[in-house]
């Protein structure tokens, strides 16, 4: 759609908009705005208003529970989860790495252990093992509570970058 | 944020947006409209254009590769991956159970074999297992010329819909 | 011990040994036997009692179920089932690589789906994908009815031959 | 085999037997000998030599490293580390429950990230969640330098006792 288009189908969908489409749409739009500021620096890390810090061995990435990462039953989607735990253990391989390599995530595996649900979801990953080929994390998604809703592992390769 | 500001905003992005912001605030709203129109029963599945269908005893989802799903180096971000994953493992799982019974995703595990390209993803779920508590499926996600980028199993705990 | 002794310890566990201890006392012998006659390279697969060939582009492997595999439950136990897996997945991997590499595991996940009974358990390993500098395969073991007891998935890393 | 039979195969190993085909009979011999005496209550506990312990909120087994549980390279089979954790963490969902209840392994996943090697084998098991219905476990394999081999999570399935 061009800009003219956009702009009409915004103000249709405002239109028929109930209270959770304008959260959602306030989201989406902040979260594009983000992106275009350069505050983030991929879509999907913008969208989801994901935010993360190094501290203390441990990488950490939190998000906000809205509508948009829900399932039908208005719990946090499970792919949702694991996209915030690559995330936050991508960063914890990158973070050890020298700047001339990258880590590329092998294989994940993740335990479900309770719904997510609350306001936000915190995910802390450490580091298990660092080899010279490959890294093994672990990583926690918790609610605000502080209840634990997932449990990882993953293994990441080392490779050059380009 | 209300109408106004919705559509106040949709024009400040309008004004420094580059080709892929346009492509990306498109499939957003065009996502949203679906949602509204109840194509799709949740803003995720709305958002990344899934379409699932069930078809000779396997349950296949197909999502468009859109910048919004992708990593700062334009592959698929894993994390939209294990969401392919989940959703049509999940849905067979709900297709081979009765109206009254739910199905719970309790483990996943994925392979990262190839990167995420290409113009869609496509997944394919087919059962394992089926007992009279868990359900273990397995998950393929191929690129459209049909390399295969990732293999998983998932768990799901069987329980009574509220 | 030196073989006095050993002859004597074997007395001393015959004169005790009900129908169980002396099934298990043959199997031990007897896989100690090919062991020395190099008929299988390592001990844990001769006590077993492991058979494996490769057909169709499958890796197969089969045990039979004896007491000393077993919990004690009489079921099979799940590293033992975990052995079976390793090895013939491992065996697979091998198998499709030139004879100056060999391949390392570097994980595995199982499913126990039902419990190992029965008079023998087989395992048959397939191929998921072959790259460059790793393997992934799948694992499935059943009972001699044909029930699947466990599936699995594992990573290979390719390592040159010292 | 009867008694007169397993003592003539006993006496002809012997006469085979290397240096290695010697300790590998006398572990064995010594194991069966702990199963008679019900030390340990499988065969397979009793061949590994499996001491546990439960100690400050985890569970521990050792076992010596033996030719027994080597692969043909000399380090530990992948399939007795295994054994070995699924022993472990099994070992500590029973501990943590009531007597009228089991654990059955559903899953476990294991990254395999140092040689097996050294004088002996030390995994320990810790709780991650404890539901109504599941168990989650952590479980690490040390050699006996401290060198992490091995890392593992596991699910258990709580059922009655018959």
């Amino acid at each position: 759609m061009n800009k003219a288009e956009l702009l009409q189908t915004t103000n249709e969908i405002l239109q028929e908009a109930n209270q959770e489409d304008m959260e959602v749409l306030t989201l989406l739009l902040n979260g594009l705005k983000k992106k275009q500021n350069n505050k983030i620096s991929s879509y999907i890390g913008a969208l989801l208003h994901a935010e993360g810090e190094y501290l203390e061995e441990s990488f950490s990435i939190k998000i906000p529970n809205t509508p948009i990462i829900q399932n039908a039953l208005n719990i946090v989607h499970g792919g949702i989860t694991a996209t915030l735990l690559d995330s936050a253990m991508g960063g914890l391989a990158h973070h050890i790495l020298p700047p001339d390599k990258a880590a590329v995530t092998t294989e994940i595996k993740i335990n479900y252990v309770a719904p997510g649900v609350g306001k936000e979801l915190s995910c802390k990953a450490n580091l298990i093992h660092k080899g010279n080929k490959t890294i093994v994390t672990e990583g926690k998604v918790f609610r605000d509570d502080g209840t634990l809703i997932a449990h990882s592992t993953a293994s990441f390769f080392i490779i050059n970058r380009g």
